[in-house]
């Protein structure tokens, strides 16, 4: 058996405990698999005395998590997250040192991963971030290894648990936002401050990261449109059962002939679509590459168990010797694609008003799409109220994103509309 | 930029000709990913001149599929078929000239794999076989390097597209299996002897591959309990949506106390279950791990592209100079798991009977029930048609099968039962 794979360790939260017990439970079975042990050498967190349920007193403890860049170890491991700060410190002095490193954390690869992945490769070391995607679900290898073979045509999946536990509750219950939010983050499954979350920030990461490894491109986190879900009501998951769609945060990315398409926001997506039946806490992303067709991967986007998995099947990798280009091609040779806004979106779009009912509202709002050259493909208005406000669906055929809004934002103006339009885009996927 | 990987192509049927397409397709794209090119240098088939929609012109024609074994070339792919015969034979040469095999031959690496294995990693060259199993889905190394973390608890899939394909569309139309396999040979999504695929030998073949991949063993196809489609009738089907279930034909493999059990039978799996909405001819696979969870992965599972997808898929991490154990463990390590007879399957059971309608029919049977200790969940009886046969539907509570066995054989006696019993096992997933 070759020489012990060490490690050191940055954090230990959620992730970081995690990882220190799957390692501590699987040791011999990993011996196996890599033919040699890992093992953890050094750690560092915030807190030494807090009680994390696995035992520390093997390794040596660093105060400071920079110092671990200069231990007798192979790989850091980075579990503290932020964007900059000390975890992009770390990251970069061990790279510098000739450390692989493996890390969870999304905005660090999402801002900077282009300029970590050129240093990891001129440094002949691995810059590894499988946990940083959809957790549970080993993606970043499907993409750049398993699906090596195909020009990858489209990626887009649910990444973030917490937003399709909110969808998939209202659905379920038709209860509103702001209610299954509350008890999601008495449950745990949302944040104190839910932001980056509902927001779709955390998606957004994911997404620029799917996309680098995708298209071998750098990430681009801020050509990333991003809405969240605070809007969606659950009327609108309502009408979506009637026009045979679900509701779902996606985080989409295609080429096209225009450039890279990075978009988050609520999509209909039919019911028919695999994805559609991807709930609860679950992520799921599906990979659209021109000679495998359509693959789907669906699994736990977070936890403790399912992130340390993707930590150490990165450090696995690293163990056996493996060792791919970061971002699916070398980092010397990653291309520029131009972002593509979102006004060149072209798609069929879901939107529903609410109006005073009364004649004449319906070939105002008409006269408007007409006059956008929006093409409307159906139009509900069930209930009757007259003189009072009643919801009002359409859905569009395919049209450029620019000329929905500026039909909205003139439907918005007129007198008897008495809510802002809500509009979301249609996927077919 | 390195040397080019040079390849010998053997068979040129859809999955041949299918990866000679891709190479071609994709060269520029898959040197970026390698950072050197993929090169097709000889190639062999039965008939020269038939015309298969690509150039063969440029590369070394031989006439024997052996001789490109003795071939200047870094990789032998093959795509002959057939568990023993020329794919054995040319597999076994390769390797011992130490050359790389890569091989979408599930019958091949089912039957002959530990000894293939040993043999390759002997002489320190890989043998690959992604495109075997699920064709698309990369889930050899979703098994292999992205779950590596884990400790497998169970793997199951649908593994045969043309088996799911007869199923949805039973279901969907209500019509009967033959009538259905006769469509689907029309359309070309069953062969001319449907037998390999509707008898389910098609998927215990590559439930041998998984079960290997996952627990590090062996393939061992023989303790394979098999069962095909052909006994599903569209009563069940019907039965299976009242009672909040999906039929499929499954291959499941689990570790457990008493060891490896592997089976491939219809099975009643819950609506709420991911896999219960994998439709037509795609094909799905689910590997439960001790800190992923459950991850599910869908894609299609033959064709010329999917299947040439996987091919390249091994190619390329060959070319990136990747080698993982072929087994997950090195090959002389592989345990030996004892296998378990299915007369120990511990579950649920789906029974359907037609009874002459008659007073004290149903208790002769729960008398039999009760005789073998099997405990009734639910009875269902619907039309009533007195002194005629008509169905009578039953579920039980989890009991092994050997006692469910021997209540059915004393049931088949009863006088009123006109036609064998027939039974599906629920699966809880």
């Amino acid at each position: 058996m070759s020489e012990p794979l060490k490690i050191a360790v940055a954090g230990l939260g959620t992730v970081g405990a995690g990882t220190l017990a799957l390692l501590a439970a699987h040791g011999d079975l990993l011996a196996r698999r890599c033919a040699r042990r890992v093992e953890v050498r050094a750690i560092s967190a915030r807190d030494r005395d807090r009680d994390r349920g696995v035992a520390l007193s093997g390794f040596e403890w660093c105060d400071s998590a920079l110092a671990l860049a200069e231990a007798d170890v192979d790989v850091v491991v980075e579990l503290i997250g932020g964007e900059d700060g000390v975890a992009l410190d770390l990251v970069r002095a061990a790279l510098a040192r000739g450390k692989h490193v493996v890390t969870a954390n999304k905005a660090l690869i999402a801002r900077h991963g282009g300029e970590l992945a050129r240093a990891a490769e001129a440094a002949g070391v691995t810059l590894a971030f499988e946990a940083a995607v959809a957790g549970g679900i080993p993606i970043i290898k499907v993409l750049r290894e398993g699906l090596a073979g195909n020009g990858i045509d489209r990626v887009y999946g649910i990444l973030n648990g917490t937003c399709n536990y909110i969808l998939t509750t209202m659905r379920d219950t038709g209860r509103e936002f702001d209610d299954i939010l509350a008890e999601a983050q008495d449950l745990g499954y949302a944040e104190a401050d839910p932001a980056f979350d509902i927001d779709g920030i955390d998606t957004a990461h994911k997404l620029a990261i799917l996309s680098a490894v995708a298209f071998g491109c750098d990430p681009d986190f801020d050509a990333v449109h991003v809405e969240g879900i605070r809007h969606v009501s659950p009327l609108d998951l309502a009408f979506a059962d009637d026009l045979g769609y679900r509701i779902k945060l996606l985080g989409l990315a295609r080429v096209g002939e225009h450039g890279l398409e990075q978009r988050v926001h609520p999509c209909m997506v039919p019911q028919s679509a695999p994805i559609a039946h991807v709930e609860g806490v679950f992520n799921a992303v599906v990979a659209d590459g021109d000679f495998v067709d359509s693959t789907m991967h669906e699994g736990r986007g977070a936890g403790a168990g399912p992130t340390a998995s993707a930590v150490v099947a990165d450090l696995v990798d690293i163990a056996r010797g493996k060792s791919v280009p970061t971002f699916s091609v070398p980092a010397t040779d990653l291309q520029s694609l131009p972002a593509v806004p979102i006004a060149r979106r072209y798609g069929a779009y879901y939107v529903r008003l609410m109006v005073v009912d009364r004649p004449g509202v319906i070939a105002d709002i008409t006269g408007s799409l007409r006059d956008h050259q929006v093409s409307m493909e159906a139009l509900i208005q069930r209930a009757r109220k007259p003189g009072e406000p009643v919801p009002v669906v359409m859905t569009t055929h395919d049209v450029e994103e620019a000329a929905m809004r500026a039909s909205l934002d003139q439907i918005a103006e007129l007198e008897t509309v008495v809510e802002p339009p809500r509009m979301i885009r249609i996927e077919q996927l």
